[in-house]
């Protein structure tokens, strides 16, 4: 299946960086050191630098976040400890869905066929009840079905079904999931 | 090659919590910091909650351990710095074993056709004279036989045979190593 | 494609050991914690080293470099934070390379067939304008052509052809891309 296309990131104008480096502070200061169980508290301040946070999401304190106000977890979803969530286009977690240790979610690539390699990206949309399992790569533009699994440590680059099982690099489809709602 | 199948992980009581959080902090301050040559300093500390460890075994300083006491080390066995054994079931490493830099040993899992997503996991078994490469990921379950080498960033989810050479994700089998004994 | 086979390591004498000792300490007070913008200051210390740094490198605050020394930057080449440059043999960047976050240049390996493992190695060269993308592995002896393009959590073990895509672990080849002077 295919991805979303790649487009054009517009360069940071100086509110855009001094927004940056203030979430840079704040998350040094107040999100990381927080202990573990304050997911609360952790929900108020990326909430407070504009990511919309739904009831009882656990953004874990050693998940690193880009930019928050790029950002959108679903009520119960989950961001693990020592992911990686660069979202410069906007990262999208459905309900219930869990991102585990280490996972990388980049949004963000350069156009190799311009010299000048400018900055190219395109959103992640993960839908309700899938499950990135320890150490996925999720590239540019992917949108991952709702109760898809991802195999740790899995690349992925392109759309996965819905409740469907893959895994690798490339991911093989490996199987199927019994669709729930809850 | 198949592996042991998963099995749901009973809750941790208070007493196994209060466990976690104190060899959180040993490593922390006494662990973590300690001189790489120190490895006997690290072998104590280690048997002091619960480890087997054997003489000459090399537990490096960035190793993070997540229970010490499913843990056992043979003798002369290796965890490099920035491992991640993630020990919720047992991890056993026979004699001269090696697992090199940034691997992760990963014996846990989610059971993900229940919606709840209980954990789950099983043993991994490292036999005698093993080498795992860089970065490369066990998964729960899995017993690599002996002289057996695992190509830096593997990501290992099946039984390997004694003495082959595997590599990729998924593996393939690349050749033999001449088995040997000490 | 193959690579450049791997030979054996001379030990470190107490010379090297002592140099290896004195840099471990600038990296971590010195050139670690310098703020993004100094590549200036980060290029005097890697050539005060003994790297070969071309004019408008940029070593980034968080690479890892295992031996200065061992390292030759080219103009405009990158290394960017979070990479693992482990030049125990010599790393040798092009013009207008980049690495990118947390890939890892691992030049050495140990010889299996050899009960006592010695230390082997065998030097990296990425020619100019190749792309590494994040979170890449390439291993010992290993030549990326001028222009390659290496896909992120790719694991490159052989040779790449000049102005190539590839992906995957093992690598398959994605396509071309068009090659270009400055």
């Amino acid at each position: 299946m295919p991805r979303t296309p790649l487009r054009a990131v517009t360069p940071p104008d100086s509110a855009n960086k001094a927004l940056r480096a203030l979430w840079g502070l704040a998350w040094l200061l107040l999100y990381r050191p927080s202990p573990t169980p304050l997911h609360a508290w952790r929900r108020f301040l990326l909430r407070l630098f504009g990511a919309r946070v739904g009831a009882g999401a656990h953004p874990y304190p050693r998940a690193r976040i880009w930019a928050p106000w790029k950002l959108s977890m679903a009520a119960h979803s989950c961001l693990a400890d020592d992911v990686d969530c660069y979202c410069v286009a906007q990262v999208t977690l459905g309900e219930h869905v869990t991102v585990s240790q280490y996972s990388y979610l980049c949004t963000a690539s350069h156009d190799y066929r311009d010299p000048a390699m400018p900055l190219v990206a395109a959103p992640i949309v993960i839908e309700r009840e899938a499950w990135v399992a320890a150490d996925a790569f999720v590239g540019p533009g992917v949108r991952i079905g709702a109760g898809a699994v991802i195999g740790a440590r899995s690349v992925v680059l392109q759309d996965v079904d819905a409740w469907t099982v893959v895994a690798g690099s490339p991911p093989r489809h490996l199987g199927e999931r019994p669709p729930f709602d809850r």
